[in-house]
């Protein structure tokens, strides 16, 4: 059978200000990437975050970033892979209190905005990553693009490693993103989408822009909860999931 | 044979900034208080601090203060306990992601500046403080003034907890350091100091301000390492104890 | 004829992260307090909103407040009344650049929060807010808490000051609010706090917890525009002025 | 006669944090880069380095980088023009309140670090910066790298600008810093970097490390005065100006 993980970015709200519907995504998906106060977060908001997921039953991730609150981590900060490494180390540890502190284990760390972009494209980041994710708790699970130099990082430490699919996003022929600034990056239309999810996930292929099928590996879908219509949306990938046989299941389950 | 153990802040730099001079100070003290990055010290600090403790094989402890770099945590904040407690938390696990990456076991938890001193008076601070310790490794020791609330308040959860006493500030009768606005807060005659010390260990007494003695409990000397002076004082308070038959040690030894 | 001033604070938004409905609440109001980076707002909201004050003709002041982002400025912070003067200089000028920017002049200063009911009881800091100001410009008026140590640092100074009133507040006999954490301290009958308002700005007296009638200066009433609700006030003290005969003026018109 | 002005960056320290000896230098320069608060400084820091500067005649600077003080503004950071536009206005309001404060007019502006070398390459980020000097006070004169698209953007919007120039760096043919990453980027010789200078000021040519002749603009020679060596360095520039007849002025002296 197959299975597959739904995983969304949660916790980024920070002190009196609020970002993200948490409470109602985390009924809709298996895996949390909670952010950890370098790009969002605060302490008070992870210890609540890690509660709310704990409390559902979901995975619990880290999603380290880059220090830059302002710019919510998405912007390209040229850090040297040690300051990477040790930013993701941090991060990490940050989160694991708190996840200590609920009785539960971390299962997984996703990189979040700009530090995931550009580590998917440098092995030297990525490499970063996975060493500072390595050397706090080998069993944790990295969470990266499908086909990235990430996984490739994993892979040479020896992490474990699940790839990530993204439902509404055009692909490159090789295996990446198609940047958000060209037309067509983003796929509107919801049915397609739902469609190239269960094919990713089914035939591990997806059709790229150029209009070539390439390969993909969709262990988890990434998903959005900060509006109601990206909740629909994941309300409507769940239920073709259902109706396709896959199973949704935390990474824990079967990475 | 008496024991005592000698700490120091230490990993205060941040960036381009240094403070401190942490390699002169590291064999002169048996336990470093390491900044966690809210009042100083940044992720890479904090990676080289740690590693540097390791190798010296002093004990290490998190030195979590609160988020006002400016201020260097010495300013009061009315943060809640819950704040405090979630403050705690956080900077506890960032320094234990270089423990474990260094494959050493963290030894203590010292809080910084204005939230050592407010914790110290305030029990509703204090347990804080003390229950994010234990929630996040109850085997941790809490350094805190003797005979303060942080005592009282791991006493009560049961979190083993060593005294701390400084060798150059006058202490007023109940057992709380004189201010330093006050006249004569501050002992400037190194001999009188250093006798000072060896009987608090010997006789866990004190002479307060007033010319009373009061109870104290030392298992643990508060030095600095930022200027030549303060290193000839603390190798001269280490010269005193070894004359007086006191052994140095960290600790996790004896505490 | 009688005149007020109706302000409140904008330009708490931060990087993604939104606060506050500006745009709602700028046709409502007569000045605008704009937060400069330390507790809230961040360049290019300040940019925004200076812009969206002035097309709205409204008065436009700097709303300096406490560093502490993640406390929102509401934190007592024990900084020195050097260190007060200083954030108070910095944030006017910030905000400042923006105003060059766009060919307006600043009306006022108000300060923020902790800063602002520190600063009310604390004459150190009320003078050192009221020379920050004057430092910078000398024609800008300080928009203060009636009959607080604000107003009195103000005179000393020879600054102009307005005296702001707050609607659905408690006050005690001394002039003060209310605590926020004591029963009664905020006026949920909309009808009585309307009808306070008016006869603080016409009768120049409101009635104080204690039931005893105190004296009191209405220049600015302070209100919010962060839900429907707290808009829908605006506009019922809106339309009870009007029927009274008070006109809505901005503090540069009649101060 | 030949003028020329130099320049430092001062006011870098940041609360317990102390950077450069800023008492030191100021008497070998004639303008002044101070930091505002984004990469490095404070808003005390700068209160007080404004003064210094002040009572030593010298001109005053804003001198705005990226919002990473961590990184000291030294890492490239993909940050929109837009926002580039808003980081250099409110930094140069900031400094200016303290300008207004010490009644002292301030004379220029240099971008930090990444700020300074991705403008110099980016038109947009140049005319960005440009654009933000010019909308607070287009008295101002921008303090720009020879040659570069801050240059070009300043001409492009009537700026006064001032053209700098480094003595101890090499220069490609196309008249841009020679990557520090590269062998002989640094020019080790204090003699022939003495002698670079003053041809740079009197012939406005300089050879670049190709050995080619490149043509130079020498307004502003950039110093350094964070340890004993870099001033012993800005001594014998100044000893080579005075025996070549060159006058130290500062720029709002002849730009």
């Amino acid at each position: 059978m197959f299975k597959v993980d739904i995983n969304s970015d949660l916790g980024e709200s920070f002190g009196a200000y609020t970002i993200g519907a948490d409470d109602l995504v985390i009924p809709l998906i298996s895996s949390a990437n909670i952010a950890c106060g370098y790009h969002a977060g605060d302490a008070v908001v992870m210890s609540k975050t890690v509660r709310l997921a704990k409390e559902a039953g979901i995975g619990i991730g880290a999603h380290p970033g880059y220090p830059d609150l302002v710019g919510f981590g998405r912007r390209n900060l040229n850090a040297t892979p040690a300051e990477v490494k040790a930013y993701t180390q941090y991060q990490i540890g940050a989160l694991m209190a708190f996840c200590n502190a609920e009785g539960v284990k971390m299962q997984h760390v996703k990189a979040h905005g700009s530090m995931y972009n550009m580590a998917g494209k440098d092995i030297k980041l990525a490499r970063a990553i996975c060493e500072g994710i390595a050397s706090v708790d080998d069993s944790l699970i990295i969470l990266a693009l499908s086909g990235s130099e990430m996984v490739n990082a994993a892979n040479e430490l020896g992490l474990r490693c699940a790839s990530e699919v993204f439902a509404d996003r055009a692909y490159e022929e090789d295996g990446s993103l198609m940047a958000r600034s060209k037309p067509g990056s983003v796929i509107t239309d919801e049915d397609v989408a739902v469609a190239r999810v269960i094919r990713m996930i089914k035939e591990q292929k997806v059709e790229a822009a150029s209009g070539k099928d390439i390969a993909i590996k969709a262990d988890s879908v990434c998903v959005h909860g900060d509006n109601r219509k990206a909740l629909e949306f994941v309300t409507k990938i769940r239920e073709a999931l259902k109706e396709n046989g896959i199973e949704i299941a935390s990474l824990g389950a079967f990475i």
